[in-house]
């Protein structure tokens, strides 16, 4: 399959080499567009005000990848540049990671990585999202192989058209992981998320930490399925698959009985 | 109320004076808390790796507002500093806006406006996103007249949890407004999304454009109400219920029949 690869954490992490050359050597037409430096937490934003610029990364993976770019935006950015400006012919397929870190539950918002893969979505072409739940050096091996592994699957049962797969492999042993599990996202809430601060110069500032507080049950969605948030404690390989159409169901029906709103 | 007021324009921007102001006027407890410069379409993200200041700025606004700072970071930064360092109490309600241009269909996955109302949502609080359907310098008053009726609305009948209400105001003369509508999210696709450059110095630079090419139909969203790009097409407020779940219903029943997915 024509794959394009990108992340959140810049050309030079770990993950991303993983993942990219993996999948070469099982075969694949691989092209990777991705942040030149670490773009975490970003969200789903668009550079409008800048311009972008690429430069070729060929050198720092596998002999046999197809081409390698790294770009000065955001992970959304690298993606629609990928697929309108670089690539000749579209990509089957987004993937996105080896991330360094968790996407679970209401994380996937601010996820970088999240938005790679929801940007080809956009675009039209399925994507997954791939994250390792630990920030050490770690080895992003069987998460990588994983990877191959699900490629494969979407070759033989395509997603829906306008959904992507949230994956998370929890971050032990090889031979620890139960399996991989289809889940709903959580969602989550954090506590005690600022610290105040005084500078050397007697100023006050802010620093984000932030404490998990629990996981909350969303109405909207059938309960049925366990949340990726509960299935990873349990060490399963999370799927869940996302769409992109935030409307709420419920919303929508209890407005039903709002009646005419006027202007005046 | 106690209403906390944000938006991605940044703090001089009309769109939150006429916003704040208006609903001070209207009697309301009102505090804004928003970027200290323009952070439009930087989607959900937050600031990790740096420390937040802010800044009073009560000067800019009505004489009777409660509050108002200007801060350092991303609208979800505003708002998550907000709730946790800067209120006593947290708000009834947050309001986001009034934005510069439309957010409509796919476009809230970029936008500070929605995000700054999500990020209230993810802290339990119900939330607004208001944005005018214009970039030129206009009449923010018959959006701001419309958030009071709206704020009272929801004072009667509150929101169900975990939903904030996406509002665009079609930017026409205040007696072509036809009235307000329930929608739900479009789906829009762009297309010929960047101009190739050579700089000064012969270097290839890109620089995002992008022109409307369709709407497309999610099959995951019943569709017996109208969508906010069809409905503001016809000079209609459209009010979309959205929330922060992006599990794809239709991505699960699939994905049923997958079996079990095994490692080795």
């Amino acid at each position: 399959m024509r794959l394009l690869v990108s992340n959140d954490d810049g050309v030079y992490a770990r993950g991303i080499q993983t993942l990219a050359n993996t999948l070469t050597e099982a075969g694949h037409d691989v092209t990777v567009v991705c942040p030149d430096k670490e773009r975490s937490a970003t969200g789903h934003g668009l550079t409008l005000h800048d311009p972008l610029r690429v430069q070729e990364m060929q050198h720092l993976f596998h002999p046999k990848i197809t081409a390698a770019w790294a770009c000065s935006g955001t992970p959304s950015d690298c993606v629609k540049l990928a697929i309108w400006a670089l690539l000749d012919t579209p990509p089957d397929l987004v993937l996105s990671g080896i991330n360094h870190g968790s996407n679970l539950g209401t994380d996937v918002l601010y996820s970088g990585t999240v938005s790679a893969a929801m940007e080809g979505v956009i675009e039209g072409i399925p994507g997954i999202a791939f994250s390792l739940t630990s920030y050490q050096p770690t080895d992003f091996q069987p998460a990588a192989d994983f990877a191959c592994k699900l490629v494969q699957q979407l070759e033989k049962d395509p997603l829906p058209e306008l959904t992507l797969l949230n994956v998370n492999v929890p971050a032990v042993e090889r031979d620890e992981i139960k399996g991989a599990m289809i889940t709903r996202q959580g969602v989550r809430r954090y506590t005690d998320v600022f610290e105040k601060r005084v500078d050397p110069r007697g100023k006050i500032y802010y620093w984000l930490s932030g404490e998990l507080l629990e996981d909350v049950e969303d109405p909207d969605i059938p309960n049925d399925v366990p949340t990726d948030v509960q299935a990873i404690r349990e060490s399963y390989i999370t799927i869940t698959p996302l769409h992109y159409n935030l409307t709420s169901p419920l919303g929508l029906k209890m407005m039903k009985d709002w009646g005419a709103l006027r202007l005046d």
